[in-house]
């Protein structure tokens, strides 16, 4: 989900003038973090990806899931990957405008992984990104978190002109219940709407398991005690 | 969710002849076990309920709620309850289209709950159901179970002209996911939709954490692994 809500919710086709030109193989995309490849196999299923840049701080870790997850560390050998051993950070400091989505999968807000929910972080993130780009971040859990996500949307409602959050179920995730912070710098994107539809073959195909373009729409429904700490009424 | 996707589901204003009559409290509501009184507090919340009629085999269970769950508990010196201390089984032999809505809240299919996942009891349901009635049970969670579940909601389907399969969010229960079996005896009643929208001031006045009117239709959205299981493709 952290992945495909994102990168589905991003249009392929671009308007150019009053043609509809398919720019196929022109995304651009950032990782930061994600060091496990569960996310990089995901991103590397769409073939609307020209290249996945990945910034991850902790070389070990991609070694660790090279050695025992090699079904998770699968895509580290693909020709689409720039790797970047660092701290996401300043990696950010030094792209401005440059990708169409990024994704941060990061751990949880404790300890190094702490700034990366901060205002300053998701400044970077903004400017990183070009102008019709979309985020998704690591969101907490809502059962857990809500305190500091109410303040993570708080401010990204600030930064974006498109700012949403949604929510997926992962069964190895505390309470069971993942929150996605899902930002778009083109203020007409809706994002809790896929951009592309796919038939159930295209999910069998994609061997997508858990997102199908139904799944997408519905992870955007909060419930309520959810919607009332983010203060989204019914539009 | 168990009590709310039912409820709200059903219809209160009954179509006779050409004019509308709303039917205010005439609902006659079943719950089979649920001896924590959860359900009963939130079957309660519902003004168009009439009478409850809770059937619940282990007395202990109400009792131990009553003395440690007073905020759980609290339904069970309301004057709308019927309250039975036996087996759900028995007691539905005895009743035949009788309920407007039933709902099942139970223990795991491990020992003694193992047989309110099997065919039987479920024809039992249908029996004790009105002939536009609506029931939900307990139907485990998707991550755990699925080789169970496809095998309920085939019987359901063979015993239903509408059976349908919903999750929600619940943290305490292991993996985090819910899932809910929802049955209707009128081909035309789609359970999918609340047949009463709340505003959110009613969601308010209701007190309900979770449930909302978009939280109910996206509770049938599932995971393409459960829909593929279930075999429920795009309509």
């Amino acid at each position: 989900m952290l992945a495909h809500l994102p990168l589905f919710a991003h249009p392929n086709p671009k308007r150019v003038g009053i043609e509809i030109i398919e720019l196929n193989s022109k995304f651009q995309v950032l990782i930061i973090g994600g060091g496990d490849g569960g996310i990089l196999r995901e991103v590397l299923k769409h073939d609307t990806v020209e290249k996945v840049t990945m910034c991850e701080i902790d070389e070990m870790v991609i070694d660790v899931a090279k050695k025992f997850l090699p079904g998770m560390s699968c895509g580290f050998s693909h020709e689409k990957l720039d790797l970047y051993c660092g701290d996401g950070f300043e990696f950010l400091k030094n792209h401005k405008n440059e990708f169409d989505v990024i994704i941060t999968d990061s751990s949880d807000p404790v300890g190094p992984a702490e700034s990366l929910f901060g205002q300053s972080y998701y400044e970077l993130l903004r400017d990183a990104l070009k102008e019709d780009g979309i985020l998704s971040s690591q969101g907490e859990c809502p059962w857990l978190d809500l305190s500091l996500i109410t303040t993570v949307i708080q401010n990204c409602r600030r930064l974006f002109p498109h700012a949403k959050y949604a929510v997926g179920s992962v069964p190895t995730y505390t309470s069971g219940l993942m929150g996605y912070v899902i930002c778009a710098n083109d203020k007409t994107r809706d994002v809790t709407t896929p951009a592309r539809v796919l038939t159930d073959d295209q999910v069998k195909n994609l061997n997508l398991r858990f997102y199908n373009s139904e799944v997408h729409k519905a992870a955007f429904v909060l419930p309520q005690f959810v919607r009332n700490a983010l203060e989204e009424k019914k539009e």
